[in-house]
C-alpha cells in the first residue's frame, strides 16, 4: 500500500470536528485552543532502513533532521514552533554515546529556533532506530497557509534551489560520504571546490535546515495564499497544491532555481530532473497574488533566502512544464511525478 | 541503558523555558498557550516485540491501547484530551484490513472520549509495528495534577483494582488468547465463571480503559495533589510520585485493592506481588488531604469507578509496606520494585 492510500483512507475516516480548522491532509494540523493565536501542530516519523541508513550520518545529524523535517512543516504554515516531543525506538546497536550526539542533535536545532522540547518517549527496538518528532507551534488568527488556497492568476515561488539533495541522497548512494572532524579537504584548489560542491549536496540531504523565517513572514504578511514543503519533490508537492486547491500551473523550465552542485555534476536534462522530481529538499513551495511581487522580494531581502517565481497557476490542466526537453512543446506532468510520469 | 536513565539523561539536557509550566518527567507537559486552559501534551510509543507481539492481539485491539495509554496520560494530570496525532511505522506482514481494523481501534477510541485525530504520518517499517500517539488536552488554570505536589499527611488512592493486566500478560505468555467472536463460552457453569475471569485480565493488558472521567473530576475538583497512571507497577509510580515530592509513603498490604481475578488464580502472596508490582494497569494512582475523603467518595459515587485508599504520605523513609508477608515488620519497598525489590 503507497503512503498516499495509506493517508488517503485515514482522512476518510475522520469526522469533522469544530475546534478542528485544518485536520489531516495538509503539512499540519490547525486547531483552536481558545487562544487568540491558532494551534498548528504535525509530527513526521523518520525510520532506520527506509528514511536513513546505518553509516550514512552522524547520530547527530539524525536528530537534527528527524526534527528538522517536522519543523519545516510549521514553516510551511506559516507558522511559529514552540514545543516539541520526542519519541525513540533505539536498537541494540546504538550506544550510549550515540543517543548522547543524537539528543544534542535535537536540542541544538531546538534551541536555534526558541523550540522547547517537553517531553516524548523511549523504548528498545527490536528492529532499527524509530524517531517520530511532533511539533505545536503557533500563527496569527486565520494566518494559516494551507494547500488549499491557489487560484488561477496566482504566480508560484520556490525558495532556495532545488535538486541537491536527491544528488547528495544518490551521492551517498554510491559511497561517498561527509568528511569527519579531522579530515582536511584536498590540496588541489580544483579538487577542494569538486569536494566542497559534493559535502554540500550531501548536507543538503542530511542536514535540511528548515525555512522558518521566510515561512513565518509570508505567512504574516499574508502573501503566501498556499503553501507546502517540498518533501516529495517539487511536481508531486505542487501536485498536491493542485488537488487541494482545485487548479492548474504551468512552470517553467528554465526558471526552477538548480542547486550549483547539481549543475556541476549533471548533465542538463538530469539536472532538470532531479530539481524537478527530487524529494526531500525541505524548500518552501507557494503561490501568491502577483501584486505582491515586491512584498516577496522584501521578504526575501529581509530573511537572506532566495526566491523565484516558477510559474503560474491556471484554471485546470493539471501541471505542465514549458521549456523542458521537447522543445517548445508544454508537457504535462503526470502525479507520481518521478516514478509514474513522463 | 534503562528507559529511566534515559529519560534522566534527557530531562537533564532540556532548559527550562517561560511557557513551559510542567516539562519532561511527569505523566504528560503542561504548557502556557496563551489560553484561559492550561495545555497537556504526551505521547507513548508502542513497539512490537517490546510492548506487544503478534498473534496476542487484534490490529483493532493494538490500536485501541496505543491511543488508551497516552490519553492515561492525559488522565493522571487530571485534563481533558481533544486532539491527537498518530505516527504508524507498517512492517510488510501487515496488511490492508489489519491496517483498517488498527485504525478503527484508534478512532472508535478517541470518538468515545471526543478527541479528534488531527494528523500523524506513516512509513514502511522494516522491523515490526511501531505506533506512536501523541495527545494535547486542556485543564483550568493551574490545575494540572502533577507528581510532585504530595505532602505528609495525605492519604494514598488508587482506582479501580490492580494485578490482572500482569496476570493477563503471563496468561498471554503462557499461551491463553481471547475468544474470537464466534467463540462460545464453555457451556459448564464454573469452567465458563473461569474462562471468562482469565479474560477479563487479557482484557485489562490488552484493552485498558483510560480513566478519563474520574482523573478529570478528581482534577477539576482540587481533590489530587498528586496524581500519576500506574504503567509501571503501584510500587514503582508510588517511588515516581515520592521523588517528585520529596517524601515517604506507608501503604498497607490488605488495603491494595486486588482484582478478582488474581484472586482467583494466584496464591496470597503472588497475588499481592501482582498488584504491588504489576505494570500496565493504567489506573490513577493519587494522594489527597484526608479532609477531602467525602468529596472521593462523591467523585466515585458520580463516575461510578471504585476508589480505595491504601496508605499515607509520610515525612520521609522511602516507600514502605505495612502487613505484608513477614507479618507484623514493615518492610522496605526499594525503588525498581518487581525486579530489584525483596
Amino acid at each position: 500500500m503507497r503512503e498516499s492510500d495509506i493517508i488517503a483512507k485515514i482522512r476518510g475516516r475522520a469526522r469533522a470536528a469544530d475546534l478542528v480548522r485544518v485536520g489531516i491532509g495538509d503539512d499540519a494540523a490547525v486547531l483552536d485552543f481558545g487562544s487568540a493565536a491558532e494551534m498548528i501542530a504535525c509530527c513526521d516519523l523518520m525510520v532506520e532502513g527506509v528514511h536513513f541508513r546505518r553509516g550514512w550520518a552522524s547520530a547527530r545529524l539524525i536528530g537534527h533532521k528527524a526534527l528538522a523535517v517536522t519543523l519545516s512543516d510549521i514553516a510551511a504554515m506559516g507558522g511559529v514552533p514552540q514545543f516539541a516531543l520526542v519519541s525513540i525506538a533505539i536498537p541494540s546497536y546504538f550506544g550510549a554515546d550515540q543517543l548522547d550526539e543524537l539528543v544534542e542533535g535535537l536540542f541544538a536545532l531546538a534551541e536555534a529556533h526558541g523550540v522547547a522540547i517537553v517531553g516524548g518517549d523511549t523504548s528498545s527496538s527490536p528492529g532499527g532506530l524509530f524517531i517520530d518528532t511532533n511539533v505545536i507551534g503557533r500563527c496569527a488568527m486565520r494566518r494559516a497557509v494551507t494547500r488549499g488556497g491557489a487560484t488561477a492568476g496566482h504566480r508560484i515561488y520556490v525558495t532556495g534551489d532545488l535538486g541537491a539533495s536527491a544528488l547528495g541522497l544518490a551521492l551517498l548512494e554510491s559511497g561517498f560520504r561527509l568528511r569527519t572532524g579531522d579530515q582536511a579537504l584536498p590540496g588541489d584548489r580544483e579538487a577542494a571546490e569538486f569536494k566542497a560542491l559534493q559535502e554540500s549536496a550531501i548536507r543538503k540531504h542530511l542536514a535540511p535546515e528548515p525555512r522558518l523565517g521566510v515561512g513565518r513572514a509570508l505567512g504574516e504578511a499574508g502573501v503566501a495564499r498556499s503553501m507546502i514543503d517540498i518533501s516529495d519533490g517539487l511536481s508531486t508537492d505542487l501536485w498536491h497544491i493542485l488537488d487541494e486547491s482545485g487548479c492548474g500551473a504551468v512552470i517553467r523550465a528554465d526558471a526552477i532555481p538548480t542547486a550549483p552542485s547539481v549543475i556541476r555534476f549533471r548533465s542538463g536534462g538530469e539536472a532538470l530532473c532531479l530539481a524537478l522530481h527530487g524529494g526531500e529538499e525541505y524548500e518552501l513551495l507557494f503561490t501568491a497574488d502577483q501584486m505582491n511581487a515586491q512584498k516577496i522580494r522584501d521578504i526575501s531581502s529581509a530573511t537572506g533566502v532566495p526566491i523565484t517565481e516558477i510559474g503560474e497557476i491556471v484554471a485546470d490542466g493539471g501541471l505542465r512544464l514549458a521549456g523542458g526537453p521537447g522543445e517548445g512543446a508544454i508537457q504535462a506532468i503526470e502525479r507520481g511525478g518521478y516514478e509514474h510520469g513522463e
